[in-house]
């Protein structure tokens, strides 16, 4: 459904206009009366004067009004629109056409004409060579750009000056076209283009930990975002806008359901459900995938084992697998966890990872599918020397082993998406395997829906970090695109942060981390500022007073929440729902050890820190010999990942020449700061943000600085009571005690699974 | 967020109109267009001709422009408004005038000029005559509309026509603001108003069974409303929006929270949360309530006891009650859901119903705030002679021992919220107490969120139906009007269906459920027929050819899933799930009798059918002798209720002459009809609703279609098997074995306690 433009709302002052500008102001106003007087979703009472709302439906695009003189300028550039008004045109086409519409339509305020040739300059083509007469006729060189990507360019057409958007197929239209509106949005000039792109990773996945009974896993975005009660039968309007924004910054698969699979999605009743969706998601270029449990042929098949060498579980996949591509030919693949965290897998069998996934692999491979099987495989206290190892230990023997229709799927870290790790030691130590990185998009361990934490600085850091095992430049972005080892089959899969909340995120700036994970999936190479100047423009403002401050401010919120949550390389001091924090939290009857905060912090009177080093775990020997030198030296140790590579005195002396315990508490001081200074900064903003999205965000920040308070002196109280130090000066000391904060409790915290409270009432001593 | 209107999408067509109107169609049209192709909610792919989609947020407030001639009309009586607008104003008579400048903006095109003195013809004024001088001078007979009632009045002042609003109370003008849009909405002259209205019953309230971790128990639309996590520094439009559905059709309180209560409500985290609430709810005439565990002085309060005799447990109900008034000085009181389904209650400490409320009351009493206890108490198994027996048998008893700001909250039927009971026979039964009526808005027994019942019969039946104590004419109604005993506290509940989706309601028809409690509630008396009506016209459009239909469609619901559901008197068929058949459940292992189906149909050999009456369990006798006797003899019991008081031969002849087998069978094939009917009804009206609205209807009642059928062929296939009967000419046979139906089964449903599946995966046989 339409939400209304509120085109005054993101731009308070307007220069003036000429005569038909100010009449489309006219007329907008109006409309933007007509529409606000009109309904039960108006402002509070008493707010009449106020500008109308936007609830943030439309993402990244909104498509509202250009002021001058860029429509103008893009008027002269869209004049007429030619391509794909035949009925006969294929779904994607009639996609593009759609959006072009659409966008240029908000845009410009008018309907582009609908044209069949180009008469006068200014006309748009779109199209592919066979698809179009023209595009063909003007014998362009897409020979480069590939299945997905396109061609934008400034062409000259019967003596006519026209854009062409070409691609080899008509899927590189589709994303041609955002990416053209994209220029509008972002105020690009367009007069004279000559752009061409093409995604460097082959598979951009979003794997949505959806569960079927409607929850979502780490979901901090109300339900999930697909209604399995009525599918087949009711294709909600929803469905169709995720595919367009997924589309819009070119994710071309979704996993439709949680890793921790139950077999009932591989039933007929859930199948046809999935065919439905995958009949939506197709115009727009996105395959779907389902997460399935390793266990479906005795839970679902019924017969005696799952085992990967037995014949019937083989045959029972490779019906499995014909059923689906019966309904759905070009169904994307499985993803599966095996062996982790209760789940069932080969290890069961005693066979290896690598003969479970091809067990998979086999039964897909004549349709083309392909596995993605994580390589986060732990047994709760197996490893419990170092669970950072793990994966490792488990997966390099096996190089070479899997299928050349696997992918293992590696999460950036050894760990479990903290605010921050090192890169995970397997990206580059198996050159004969396909590997793909999995990101987390979803804040479980970064403050959840409500605090403001841009993961673009996260992701590039990820894909930034230096492997080494050839030679510097061997970057976990060149592991995942292939470019290092020369893979085709390439991927990168992140966790969705979508659900049924009108927002889709949860809140305004959450969207920024889904819109971040597809641009950098397209280009793992982008930068997470420039990544936040486009989300910025379009959707808020290309109000350079607006977009300086957020973008600075987005910029540093990672940073914060390390600093408040986990500084100098801590990692897994959350509490139990992995909100809000718990660095007591000690092994005990039913809690592992490696589920513990004390675990990771190894926090003691001699010091802090987990010793990762040849004098304790030796982790950093799963890194090329050059890191795991420089890792292993507490002097060269990067500063931000110290404590995650070693126990260190309390009085350990940092660069700075302060303390560590000095430099923790500081930290922890800085991430507070740093909230309070982006709640300022926001304040200041009012005046281009309409009310709705102006609140909603005011309000998470005053809820994250009360997180970041409680973070900061929760873990001040806790680390004081075992360094027995001092606080260094002008350090204010926790307002309560260790006890206080020991005790407080948030009982229900969203996106845990089960339903049960995370502590008796009796504990939930007073309001955070 | 305001909502788009697309006038033109619900009055497909125009009759020929004057240049201002055109005119008026022009912009609107414009603003349509520039809306329409501004979003990413816009509609799919290639529907660029489509009038805009409604997403049914804007419930029946839509205020879309009036045709004429009645536009001109009513902008003769809307040329100016008067009324609070100081900004001393209350907040409620600021929410009155709000909704009037909205309500006319949208209905009439243009904002009311606001006015501080009658100075032409055709002024609206509104206020009380302490608020407003205006009203005061006009010396009205406010007398009779007491509290919350109001008049609205055409009248002449300094020789011009007006119209006043006006009421005892800021939430009477309220009222009587939503009164006077609904009479421009429905198309009702105004030129001569002399309204007089006021409630018949004090409290009319929603009971939220949400759960404090976001799920709803018996939710068919998505999540809780209530975001407890943002709360109380975030405080979302919804719950503004919310608040003006539920004042305008009279809904003056809401229990935040599920029956099946948790101690964590009433802890200071949660009550400051619950406070936020209720400062957002209180303009709008909503006082909160809180659900409570009977055990929160142990579980929560650390004692050793929750007895109501133990003095430490009555101090500390006493001073949480006092904690709870600090910040909330209107709350409402608490609802108990005590002794039932594994509740705790007084009946664990060998306390009395009444023993357990009195403490509750006590405790409230000096706050001036209520206990509504539920009569639904009934341990699992304890009354296995007859269920329906148990409340009765419980409360008769305490009959004038429930302190005075106690009401004991009854279900409409004995049993649970069945498609079709007679009423409960403790109304009229408890002289000495206050009764209040509970009834389900929520569709747990009648299809859940798809398909499309109308409760309003349902409702309406169970108020009329008579219970003779004092003679012919002793109504349910007039039992919880307090008419029939004189009492004061008078009350009434509906089981909310609203969540966190879109539509409020999970379905657009599941809106109208919401309504006619509320309207049923203010006015008992009202009929079903009427209130559909207003709703259709609201919801929609005026238009005739529309109304017409949908109402009849709407009206003809209920009674289809009687049908095809539990036809002639028959109760609790469904599945564990509560949704598809099930009459195949017998008691086993785990499974309490009086949760199966076949203790409820008792069908076998000789026949089918629940003995209540001498020579059986004998509830007849808990009713008035006169309907003893009615209900008490096959021959005179309504043929409705027939199976519900009496075990029957298959052969057993009806007043049609078919056999009852026959008559069953006939009467499930008549529920499919009826669903079918509906189908080609609404398909015959896509002209008349816009796009998105007439999909998602039009995909539910395939879904219903299908379930009907299910039912139907479930259903005949199981009785068959017992009553070994052929079935009538004309009718077929099921298209599968009973195996088949009993086999399928829909692993998860919307609104189910816990997350388990309903069975296992290799039992999900086929799509339904």
């Amino acid at each position: 459904m339409p939400s209304p433009i509120p085109p005054m709302s993101v731009r308070p002052k307007n220069r003036p206009a000429p005569v038909a500008w100010l009449l489309a102001w006219a007329l907008a106003a109006a409309c933007l009366l007509i529409t606000r007087s009109a309904g039960a979703s108006s402002l509070p009472h008493g707010d009449e004067a106020a500008p109308a709302a936007e609830d943030g439906y439309r993402l990244w695009l909104r498509y509202v009004p250009v002021e001058e003189p860029w429509r103008s300028r893009y008027r002269a550039s869209a004049t007429g629109l030619i391509g794909a008004a035949a009925m006969e045109a294929s779904p994607t086409l009639r996609a593009a056409r759609a959006e072009l519409v659409r966008g240029l339509s908000g845009l410009l305020g008018e309907a582009p004409r609908a044209a069949d040739a180009v008469t006068r300059d200014g006309a748009i083509l779109f199209g592919t060579p066979r698809s179009s007469a023209v595009v063909k006729s003007l014998s362009l060189d897409l020979g480069a750009v590939g299945a997905e990507g396109y061609l934008i360019r400034t062409t000259t057409i019967h003596g006519h000056r026209a854009t062409v958007i070409a691609a080899n197929t008509d899927i590189g239209v589709l994303y041609g076209a955002f990416r053209f509106l994209r220029l509008l949005q972002t105020r690009e000039p367009i007069g004279h283009l000559d752009i061409a792109a093409s995604p460097k990773i082959r598979r951009r996945v979003l794997d949505h930990w959806d569960n079927l009974n409607g929850t979502v896993e780490r979901g901090y975005a109300g339900d999930s975002l697909w209604k399995w009660e009525t599918l087949p039968e009711h294709l909600s309007q929803r469905y169709i806008d995720y595919a367009r924004a997924c589309a819009s910054i070119g994710i071309n698969g979704a996993v439709l359901n949680n890793v921790n699979a139950t077999p009932f999605i591989l039933t007929p009743l859930y199948l046809g459900k999935v065919a439905a969706l995958a009949g939506v998601l197709r115009p727009y270029g996105i395959r779907v995938y389902l997460s399935v449990p390793f266990s479906a042929p005795v839970t679902l098949g019924k017969l005696k084992s799952a085992d990967p060498l037995d014949p019937r579980v083989q045959a029972w996949w490779t019906a499995k697998a014909a059923e689906i591509y019966r309904d759905i030919p070009d169904f994307g693949g499985f993803l599966m966890k095996a062996n982790s965290e209760g789940q069932p897998g080969p290890e069961d069998y005693h066979r290896t990872q690598a003969q479970g996934a091809n067990l998979l692999a086999q039964a897909l491979a004549p349709h083309h599918g392909i596995v993605m099987w994580r390589a986060f495989v732990y047994t709760t206290g197996s490893h419990s020397e170092d669970r950072a190892k793990q994966a490792y230990d488990t997966f390099k023997p096996l190089d070479g082993k899997f299928a050349g229709n696997v992918l293992v799927q590696v999460k950036n870290g050894p760990i479990d998406f903290q605010p921050r790790e090192p890169f995970h030691p397997l990206f580059g130590a198996m050159p004969r395997t396909n590997l793909m990185l999995e990101l987390q998009v979803t804040k479980e361990y970064l403050g959840q829906r409500t605090s403001i934490v841009y993961l673009g600085p996260l992701f590039a850091e990820g894909l930034r970090d230096d492997t080494w095992v050839k030679g510097a430049g061997s970057t976990v972005a060149r592991v995942t695109d292939g470019s290092l080892y020369g893979e085709r089959l390439t991927a990168i899969a992140g966790v969705a942060n979508i659900g049924s909340d009108r927002n889709w995120c949860g809140s305004i700036f959450n969207q920024a981390n889904w819109y971040a994970f597809g641009r950098l999936a397209w280009d793992p190479d982008l930068s997470a500022r420039q990544i936040a100047g486009e989300w910025v423009r379009m959707t808020f403002t290309n109000d350079r007073r607006f977009v300086v401050p957020v973008v600075k401010m987005m910029m540093g919120s990672r940073e914060a929440v390390v600093d408040y949550m986990t500084p100098l390389g801590l990692a897994s001091q959350m509490a139990g729902t992995h909100f809000g924090p718990g660095p007591w939290m000690a092994p005990a009857k039913g809690i592992p050890a490696d589920w513990t905060s004390t675990y990771y912090s190894r926090a003691d009177a001699g010091g802090i820190g987990f010793d990762r080093t040849a004098t304790g775990s030796n982790a950093v020997a799963q890194y090329a010999p050059h890191l795991a030198t420089q890792y292993g030296n507490a002097a060269t140790c990067p500063e931000s990942l110290l404590l995650w590579f070693h126990h260190l005195s309390w009085d350990y002396r940092l660069r700075s020449g302060r303390t560590l315990w000095d430099s923790m508490v500081l930290h922890y001081d800085q991430g507070v700061a740093s909230v309070r200074q982006a709640r300022k900064t926001w304040s200041s903003l009012s005046p281009y943000v309409d009310r709705e999205r102006y609140r909603l965000t005011a309000d998470f920040l005053a809820i994250q600085e009360k997180d970041a308070e409680w973070w900061r002196n929760a873990s001040i109280a806790y680390f004081q009571s075992i360094s027995h130090r001092p606080l260094p000066a002008g350090a204010a000391p926790p307002p309560d005690t260790l006890a206080h904060y020991e005790a407080f409790c948030i009982p229900y915290v969203e996106g845990s699974p089960g339903t049960r409270p995370a502590c008796p009432p009796a504990d939930v001593a007073v309001p955070r």
